[in-house]
């Protein structure tokens, strides 16, 4: 098997690419590293089974021929940035939406049929059942990113009945870990690095969230993978557990020794089209056998303890 | 108030700028051309109050420009065509997709907020309720159609929360009536002009599927448009009939006196994605107070009734 990963610079897309080399398999990274980074593979470009192809999915021609030869398609290339989708609309339908559209026709170029694809619980809009099941009300969409998302995954099902694609859909809460390099353990490290007497707080704290280990989650990735032989899969990915921004802050602070004042911006939403409350039933993937090992807690002191022993990825943003 | 029509020489586009020119309203018609008939605005263009503009909704330019001083926009362009679909994916994309994002691009430079989009009951995939809702289970696409809808749909709303946007959303069954221009009921009164003797039918003609008049559809648009002030508003647009391919090929047949040897091509589905049964639940759009006039198979009549007398219609396709 010979493995296409779009975005393999990324946080999420660099992991995937670490286990698959780990497991003797071939891999072909694609990534533009305008957010994917180099170091994250530092270890993977070291691998005979490994080949860096640097471009742009945007670039259909070339996405088309550096995929020859491959069997399986991660596309994990995405603007993941949901907060600031209405400073920038045409940056995640391009990143986001066009990507795919051009990802599936580099795929049908090659007869490649089968594709992995990250979408985001954030398609649920703000949904009325929580845990959200896969099957939840048709929803209507609150942000650029989830938009951008939901087109993406509405292709990849189309693609699969039209040309006979196998797609596997996965619908992550907040990924946290290594490599780790937006959102808000990020954002709330950076802010008491610089002074550890303020953390500022968008919203009012009470916001409930879900978030899953990055290696529980490519757990989830490669269970399903191996053992759907459905068409179309549809997966939600998260822990079975839920936290308020009040709790992480609590975890970061005291794992960090600190007690900050804090300044909180108000109101139920971080930003216009935050969902307050993202739980997701992973009743489906668990019924693959799938468990996460780390709780939300345990991940996000995993986070602080990464980006404690590598400043350069907050020097960047600094 | 100054509306703006986007596939304005299109079947459904042509009525709603003729409706609105009768209720003395201005009009800019925005067209291409590709699919929309000029013919179809003979009336239109004699109108003071309208002003056509030739151009492409993927001509973000242009579209901007022509946009300029119009306070509603009717999003109406579209490639209609569900059948073909695996033929040109990219046409889905580029006509229903893109063109969407372009639209709102153009309405928020212009600072225009208000924007109805004919989407489409084939977002629902094969749903496994009947009616549907529209708040049926999250769908899986099945059509290339379907999901270039679904991605407009999504940015719309997206556009709502974001940008603060009223978007108003129709998922339309099949449309018939004067000037229409594909589906069944032309292909098969097209089939029979050339050869009344043999009608070839497209699966095995129990497909389920629910069609409503052009005249109830704009009807339907225009109450909703009028009376609902929430932000998102998504509504099915069908009657509350359903019919099988055979009882249309029955009204049809006997409306033109014809008895043709039928050959069906098999299978439960007309095309690759095709879904064997469509029927909207329409309780929410009728708790405005709409309701069609025609049934189905008066809308089928009607439908004949202009093809017999148009023939020039039939004779581009010939």
């Amino acid at each position: 098997m010979r493995w296409f990963i779009t975005g393999a610079g990324g946080f999420v897309g660099s992991h995937v690419a670490d286990r698959l080399l780990a497991g003797g398999h071939d891999v072909v990274g694609f990534d533009a590293f305008s957010t994917g980074r180099r170091r994250f593979l530092d270890e993977a470009v070291h691998a005979d089974n490994f080949t860096l192809v640097e471009g742009d999915t945007l670039d259909l021609d070339h996405l088309t021929t550096a995929m020859r030869g491959c069997d399986f398609v991660f596309h994990l290339a995405a603007n993941a940035d949901v907060r600031f989708g209405t400073d920038h609309p045409r940056k995640d339908f391009e990143q986001n939406t066009i990507a795919t559209f051009n990802v599936l026709e580099a795929m049908r170029a090659n007869r490649i049929r089968r594709i992995a694809f990250s979408s985001t619980g954030s398609i649920y809009g703000e949904p009325a059942i929580h845990p959200t099941p896969e099957d939840a009300p048709f929803p209507v969409q609150t942000s650029l990113y989830g938009a951008s998302k939901l087109a993406g995954e509405g292709l990849i099902q189309a693609y699969c009945e039209g040309f006979g694609f196998q797609g596997f859909i996965f619908r992550f809460v907040s990924i946290l870990g290594e490599r780790y390099s937006h959102g808000h353990v990020f954002d709330f490290y950076q802010q008491l690095r610089a002074n550890p007497g303020e953390l500022r707080v968008l919203g009012d704290g009470c916001q409930r969230k879900s978030y899953l280990y990055v290696q529980d989650c490519i757990n989830a990735i490669l269970t399903v993978i191996d053992r759907s032989a459905e068409k179309v899969n549809v997966f939600n990915v998260g822990t079975d557990e839920y936290c308020q921004v009040n709790d992480s802050i609590r975890w970061i602070t005291h794992h960090l020794g600190l007690d900050p004042v804090r300044i909180y911006a108000g109101g139920g939403r971080g930003w216009t089209g935050d969902s307050p409350f993202i739980f997701l039933d992973t009743a489906k993937i668990r019924s693959f056998g799938w468990r996460p090992k780390l709780s939300i807690r345990e991940g996000i002191i995993r986070t602080l303890d990464y980006l404690q022993t590598n400043p350069w990825l907050l020097d960047e943003h600094a």
